[in-house]
């Protein structure tokens, strides 16, 4: 493969080999679902900003559903019109209408799925806008209720939970299987943090052999951001799968991990149905002396000078880049056994997975109310 | 009054006298509906940091709640049990347990409100947890449903709807009337923009003459600030009420208005339903210019050294701090011709009004199922 090249230096890996496994599955599950639902599954992509970045991401995004057989149809509002010459659309500023197309987008049912492109605002508005898309139309997985899930460690749902203010956010079963249990689907995962697992899985980080849902167990991985975005959410699924996980923002250092803590007596395997936080215990308490341990290492800074420095980091380790920015320095293959340097072609496979899990659970029905959970109106009537 | 002094400065008006009024309206209600719901309504806040002014700010609510006759049990967790010597809470950090503790009250039947004392963890990570408190429950108003009803200008909404997961979040009826329709009840407020609202109304820059939805028109507030918590939905409360305003925060100034822009031919009275959000026109681009025109200048910076410098105040302005510290300089009152120090009296009163609405709106019996809006469960099943 083109995409990996060696020179003594550790191996470079494209997300390209990554993404063309998933490739495949998305295209095999789109053939059998569009026959039995007899239409393409339609993505609303919403630019709202002169941001060039995101423009070239919302082209990207077009061009992989339309080479995969997805319909797309990308909405252009507020600043990302100013350079289309549209009349009336001098001086728009960056985000105006973006909220409208949401709304609009969430009650248009010929649509499947949202997808927004950001940053707009800034972090605590881009949420606020991330909690009104629709959560059977929330194909990125940032609406609460599959945060809530991902935190608790609950990897299955019940479909008609989507339509209910705290679906998900009620009982605390785990289950550690790959297979989802009668009447139940598996929750949505946010699309950056989960093509970062996948890819983990692809170049062993994950161990098959292990049982499913501690296949991390063993590896120390520093995740170099907490955002609620990619971050904290990635520092919790590779801590659920089992890995000891150092998330390190800007003001602190914590410890994500299902295990016990190293002064508790109790066996390796002895560990908590889902991850626990806590602060480092000495001596990882810099960056430097937790990258000192790290088998993998996960850099999402958006920051054009932040690097993560080579020498600090062990001798043939894994690091994987998220951010737009290269966070590593040029001769991180002298130490790295394995660096890739971004994930977006992976991202995007998530996205139209989710895409599709999404279009099929609104055609489960719901089943009637029980005991067990308030269930509400028909999902389809979203 | 010994709460409002002279001495050829301004006034210094402390919250008590507008507080009182709100005291004896929260009494009342709260004497005829304990009357017929045969219960005490019952506030849990949680403590989850070693935060001295948190800790405070709890020993208030519950003084407040005590002297009202509510019930308010007060949830420790985190490093909050640091300081209590209690067996195995030391070295507790901040904001461990707070999420549990928030769904155990979610579930709890006898808890009608739940308060969350944040900062915690920051703006991102705080806002997650802000979305995972019940809405039946969200005294503090900071659950997107009402964000989004508050920004949509919709004022009223079917008590079912809190139910349903994209409820408010649809449809775009705006009343201006002072009276739900029949089958609505009011959309809860965030407690401290509309303590806010309620100051301005009682020293009279609400003009009671106007009609409702427009008593501050002909107002120019500056608000500094624009959190999700407090600056935003305090500007576009504002604006809706009529009130020009400029949005300042440390990057960026924006205006929020219902009027149309100065270029547009159209009388002063032909406005929008709700706000708009623009960049400020010229010369309106700093925060200097725009206190030159402002009737209120509003200021909720969390900083012991930002000071909004006195000489850039028009003469004779209203001015509100709204942050615990003080965001102007000594000498404000030179200029101002009042000057509200804290509203955090206010606050809590609205907060308990609040939870009174909620206790109130559990027991209404939702509508059937109807084509308008898609009713789920039964609220009281929350």
């Amino acid at each position: 493969m083109s995409s990996v090249t060696t020179a003594g230096k550790g191996l470079l890996l494209k997300a390209d080999p990554i993404a063309a496994a998933f490739r495949d599955e998305v295209q095999t599950t789109l053939a059998t679902q569009t026959q039995s639902i007899q239409r393409q599954p339609k993505l609303v992509g919403i630019l709202s900003t002169s941001s060039g970045p995101s423009r070239t991401y919302a082209e990207f995004t077009k061009k992989q559903c339309e080479s995969l057989g997805f319909e797309f149809v990308l909405k252009e509002t507020g600043a990302a019109l100013n350079s289309t010459g549209e009349k009336g659309s001098e001086g728009l500023g960056d985000g105006e209408g973006v909220e409208e197309a949401i709304m609009e987008a969430n009650e248009d049912e010929s649509v499947d799925g949202i997808m927004v492109y950001f940053p707009i605002f800034g972090p605590q508005q881009d949420h606020y806008l991330q909690q009104i898309v629709s959560p059977y139309k929330d194909v990125e997985g940032l609406h609460v209720k599959f945060h809530y899930n991902l935190y608790h460690n609950i990897r299955f749902i019940s479909p008609s939970s989507l339509s209910s203010p705290t679906s998900g956010i009620a009982g605390d079963e785990v289950q550690n299987d790959s297979i989802p249990p009668a009447g139940t689907v598996k929750s949505i995962l946010p699309c950056t943090p989960l093509a970062i697992v996948k890819s983990l899985e692809y170049v062993g980080v994950y161990n098959k052999i292990l049982p499913y849902g501690d296949r991390a167990y063993g590896k120390t991985v520093v995740v170099v951001n907490r955002s609620e975005v990619v971050g904290r959410p990635l520092a919790a699924l590779l801590a659920n799968d089992g890995a000891r996980v150092f998330s390190v923002d800007i003001d602190s250092i914590q410890e994500y991990t299902k295990r016990p803590s190293s002064d508790t007596p109790s066996s390796a395997r002895n560990y908590h149905p889902k991850h626990v936080v806590r602060p480092p215990p000495t001596p990882y308490t810099t960056l430097q002396s937790c990258l000192e341990i790290a088998d993998v290492v996960i850099s999402a800074v958006p920051s054009a000078t932040y690097k993560i420095p080579t020498r600090w980091l062990k001798d043939g380790c894994v690091c994987v880049n998220v951010a737009a920015e290269k966070n590593f320095e040029k001769d991180v293959r002298d130490k790295a056994s394995l660096y890739i340097p971004a994930v977006g072609k992976v991202t995007i496979l998530m996205l139209l997975r989710n895409l599709l899990r999404l279009q099929q659970y609104k055609t489960i029905q719901s089943p009637p109310p029980s005991a067990q959970s308030p269930a509400s109106g028909e999902p389809s009537g979203q």
